[in-house]
């Protein structure tokens, strides 16, 4: 009688390709994988609450998989810990009814993005901000924030993908329940969004009921827009009614982005 | 007619095989010489006010050389900002009198160790602290600091060097001023010696005239033992007489350690 598990993990995403296994590349689903295996002996894959990019980080992705062994979930966690690189920490195992699924549960999710605004960005914090040193009108980021909070069709945000409606009919086709499959939209409520101002950094948190592949990073790369004026604050609402990729302003680098949190 | 400059540098030292040039590995000087050599088309080879070992990381560096070409103080810490691995930022670049050396030239450092002791290490503090979860006796390393400061010999919390004499020797043949030649004692006097307790973190700070290989290391691992009970409040006192490297506590990991500054 196999258990249904719920990890909690934080992980440095700077020399991991993404959490999505491929083969010959480091990938934090596939090194997660392999430590259970060695722990377990048991063949299972992890299934996150979403991916995560190369170089994004996480202070709270969640994955859940079904396990065979009877190893206590607290010794799991620490087995896991002691087999894992320190760039991935196992912060909770739990027993979790067997409906849970680390994706098709997730009800919301809040993102960080960090921006380092000194002069010189210390190597410490290289790995794990996006380094901007120029001029910026943050009152205006501020006010811009305000035009993506609420429920909006996003596709001006999202990564531009040429091969979404090939896949979309293959999921359907597969009887697939993969999110481009149930929520082939892209629209989704932001619940909130904002920025806090550190002696040094400016830090963007958006919490919603879900994100497309890049949103973060693409809202992120035009309120920098609005902040150097190239972007007028009462431009967002236009972009995001042209549903339209360019529209919007750059894909923000991965190093500032973190998944903070998952909420089910 | 070339000026003598003055660096202050930051690094995150756990890619670098330590401070000193060294054939095929990569290490801070190594890379230094390289884009100055890359900026200025000159060969120098930068002094740093002392060796730091692999892994080791300094917030404030200081290093010394002399330079034909003309280009500016701010443009060269801007060149050299543009050109090094973002694990190396130059902070400061600055002219200074011809007698300047940053080794020979050193009255006083600061070193900074850290030990984080949550149960769990963030992913993004793992490469720039000890993670020391286990039971520890604070009170009693605290009062065990206090038996380091002031002047001692410090023989006992120095790196084993079996060909020091050879090397003292070579040096006075040669009539170099290498430290080693004008300092051969291992005295030295620890001006404070200080810990600091965050939410989950102890951080040691010590400032003294001068430290021996492995100096801070050796004190924090031999400070960690009586935190453990394994080593007497009473005994530094008795470690510090011995002057014999066996009598001491094991080297901390270097992750931990910070060169803070240098003064002089």
């Amino acid at each position: 009688m196999s258990r249904n598990l719920k990890l909690t993990l934080a992980y440095d995403g700077t020399d991991f390709n993404g959490w999505q296994i491929q083969p010959d590349q480091p990938t934090v689903q596939g090194t997660l994988e392999e430590c259970v295996r060695r722990i377990t002996g048991e063949d299972v894959l992890p299934q996150g609450s979403g991916r995560t990019d190369a170089g994004v980080h996480a202070l709270g992705q969640v994955a859940s998989f079904a396990l065979e062994s009877p190893i206590p979930e607290r010794g799991l966690r620490i087995a896991l810990n002691d087999t894992l690189p320190e760039s991935i920490r196992i912060l909770s195992v739990e027993k979790v009814g067997s409906a849970f699924h680390a994706r098709h549960c997730a009800k919301a999710k809040t993102y960080q993005y960090r921006i380092f605004r000194g002069d010189v960005c210390p190597p410490f914090v290289a790995r794990y901000a996006f380094h901007d040193p120029y001029p910026m009108n943050e009152e205006a980021i501020l006010r811009a924030t305000e035009s993506i909070v609420g429920t909006h069709d996003f596709t001006s945000f999202a990564a531009a993908d040429p091969d979404r409606s090939t896949r979309i009919a293959a999921a359907e086709a597969a009887d697939c329940d993969d999110e481009i499959a149930t929520a082939p939209s892209n629209v989704r409520t932001i619940h909130s969004a904002q920025w806090a101002r550190g002696p040094d950094e400016l830090t963007f948190a958006v919490r919603g009921d879900g994100f497309l592949h890049h949103m973060v990073r693409n809202l992120v790369g035009t309120l920098l827009q609005v902040g150097r004026g190239s972007v007028g604050v009462g431009d967002i609402a236009r972009v995001l009614e042209s549903r339209n990729r360019s529209a919007a302003g750059p894909t923000a680098a991965a190093r500032g982005l973190y998944l903070v949190s998952v909420e089910y």
